[in-house]
Parts: structure tokens; sequence; C-alpha cells
């Protein structure tokens, strides 16, 4: 298959390149790799898939949202989460829809903070609970036979060590772990699923 | 208490409005009643709260969505979801949250379109979803003993007529009962939640 990953070079996005080694992969970020996108931009998203052509399946593992608590969180502070981990995916599908051959995919990213809520992650979990609900409902009408899922990854080991002052209590997970994930949305045959990797 | 409720005109608004009539009601819509108010804008919401003062609970049933199959729904298309019935909602509670006294509330609306998705409901599920997964998240840090809550509602009868080509197979419920899951979480103790009335 021919995939395009988009933010390929993260913690998740470059394991996920590695459980998909068997493909052809085309990666995506910010800062160069095989082809440039900032998916906070609609005319960025279009001009990566005017680049790369079709492709088979098509997997996110980039956005951002910040921390805050609720009580310091402004409506200016929230964009970032509607902007990139919400928008920025959604629009993926969105602009990406007849970039996709018949019988392919897409593959978003959620999160844990959904449903298990930490401290200052309101905004965070705002989008993932969004692309979690767009996921599930998207796959019941998707056309020519493309499905679409999304991963919720735990915090990964990989990011523990600066991550750990928000997380208390939680158990990291290896990102190779989170990676296979995606790789059971890609080749397999599920759709409208969202993979709990807790 | 003296309560907000926004959207008071809607049919689940006003509904809302006749079970609290035990209240003092402040209603809120974009055509006059009480305050006006655009929910799509932060200023509208803060000339609101400007105007009214300090309230014991706020409650919502304004927002909307588009509605579009995935292979039509457009960025543009999707925008009405993200501003209206997504950002419109959170807005009210992060401008809001110093015009509640201690120990108020906040009831927003989320809806069945993310747990049983229609044709063409992806964006409202969107919406849905994120409102939803960002109440359980600021439940958890919300200041001075306020609590947040969402009541997802099924299609209501008094919308059947109109709405019954898109929700085949559903068993529409009476606003009246959607209404009292606000009554619910307005004079209840309950925080973080999302009462289903399907």
């Amino acid at each position: 298959m021919r995939i395009l990953v988009v933010g390929a070079s993260g913690t998740i996005g470059s394991e996920i390149c590695k459980v998909l080694a068997n493909h052809e992969i085309i990666r995506a970020g910010r800062n160069g790799l095989d082809v440039s996108v900032d998916t906070t931009s609609e005319q960025s998203i279009r001009d990566m898939y005017n680049q790369i052509g079709k492709v088979d399946a098509v997997v996110n593992a980039a956005g951002g949202a910040n921390f805050a608590s609720v009580s310091e969180l402004t409506p200016e502070l929230n964009e970032r989460g509607i902007q990139s981990k919400l928008k920025g995916q959604i629009n993926l599908v969105l602009i990406g829809m007849d970039y996709v051959n018949d019988g392919g995919s897409f593959t978003l990213t959620t999160g844990v903070m959904m449903d298990d809520p930490i401290p200052m992650g309101a905004s965070a979990a705002m989008a993932n609970g969004g692309v979690k609900s767009f996921v599930k409902a998207a796959s019941i009408e998707m056309p020519r036979g493309i499905r679409i899922n999304s991963v919720s990854p735990n915090i990964v080991q990989e990011s523990w060590s600066k991550m750990e002052k928000y997380f208390a209590g939680f158990s990291p997970v290896p990102a190779v772990r989170v990676a296979l994930s995606y790789k059971k949305s890609v080749e397999g045959a599920q759709t409208g699923q969202n993979y709990e990797v807790y």
C-alpha cells in the first residue's frame, strides 16, 4: 500500500512508520520529511495532497492542544486544540477524501484524556472527543469502501520523563504498542472504531 | 436560584424554562427575550454576562451544525458545528466562569447523533463529542464548587414531523422529558455527567 503518515517524525509517528515499513510510506510533517504540511491550514493540506497524489491510507499522528486549568483556559488558549488537534485532523479527511483510493482508510488520533481526565486537560479532551465522535458518525457513510478509525493512546513511555507531572498514577505504554493499532486500522477491515491503547 | 437559559425560545429551551419555573429565569437568545446573545461571538457572550451579572446556573440549549453527508461536508460547512454547537457552548463556560456563583452549575447540550449515528450527522456528532469530553474533563477542576454536566437528547417528538426523514427508526422522546435532565443537573449535585435521554 501507499500510505501517507502525517506527523511522521513525532514519538508515535516514527513508530507508526516502523510498523508499516512493509509499505510505501510518505512521511509528512511541519519540517520537511517527504512532504511539508501544516494541518492547521486548509491550503497547506490541499497543497500536500496535490503534491503526493493518490494513496491507499492516510494516518495522522499530528495535532496538539494547550494545557491549562479550566479556570485559566481562555477561548484564545482553547483555539489551538480546535485548529490543530480537532479541525486539523478532520480537514485531513474532508479535503483528502478524493485522494484516497477505493477501499482505503483514514486513521486519526484521539487520546486517553477524554476517558480518564487529568487537570489541565480539558482542551485536549474536547478535541479528542470531537474526533472520536466524528469518526464513528462518518464511518457509516464513507464513500467507495473507505474506512475510518481513530487510535486513543495512553501517555507513552518515551514521553514519560517529560509528562509524568501531568499524568499522576498513569501507567505509560510503549509507543510501539500504540503504533500497532494504526497498523490494525490500516491493514485490517474494521471501521468506525476508536482503539484504546491504555 | 437565578438561572440563565440560553436558547430559551427553542423547542427544548422553552420546556427547560417551564420545568425550572420555580426559579428566577433569565431567557437569552438571538432574538431579544430578556437578553440577546449570539453564542458564535465571544464579544456577544461577554456583553450578555456583563448585562445580567451573577447567576447560580447557566443552561445552554442553543447551537447548531450543518447536515451534510461526509462526502459533501467541506471544512466550510463543518465550521457551523465548530463555531456554534462546539465553541459556542464551551465559550459560555470559559467566559462565564466568573459570573457563576460558588456552588453553581453549567449545563450544556450534546445529542444522540454521537452515540447512534445517522447519515449527514458527522458534523453534529463531532460537536456533541467535543462538548461531552470537555464537560467530563473540566468537571474535575471547576473552581468554587461549580458543577458542569451535559444533556444528550434524542430527537424530540415536537420536531418529529420535520426531522423524521433524517432519523429512520428512532423513537422520539417528549421535549419535557429532555428538559427534566437539565433540572436534574441544575438542582441536583452531580458533575461531569452526560445525561442520555434516549
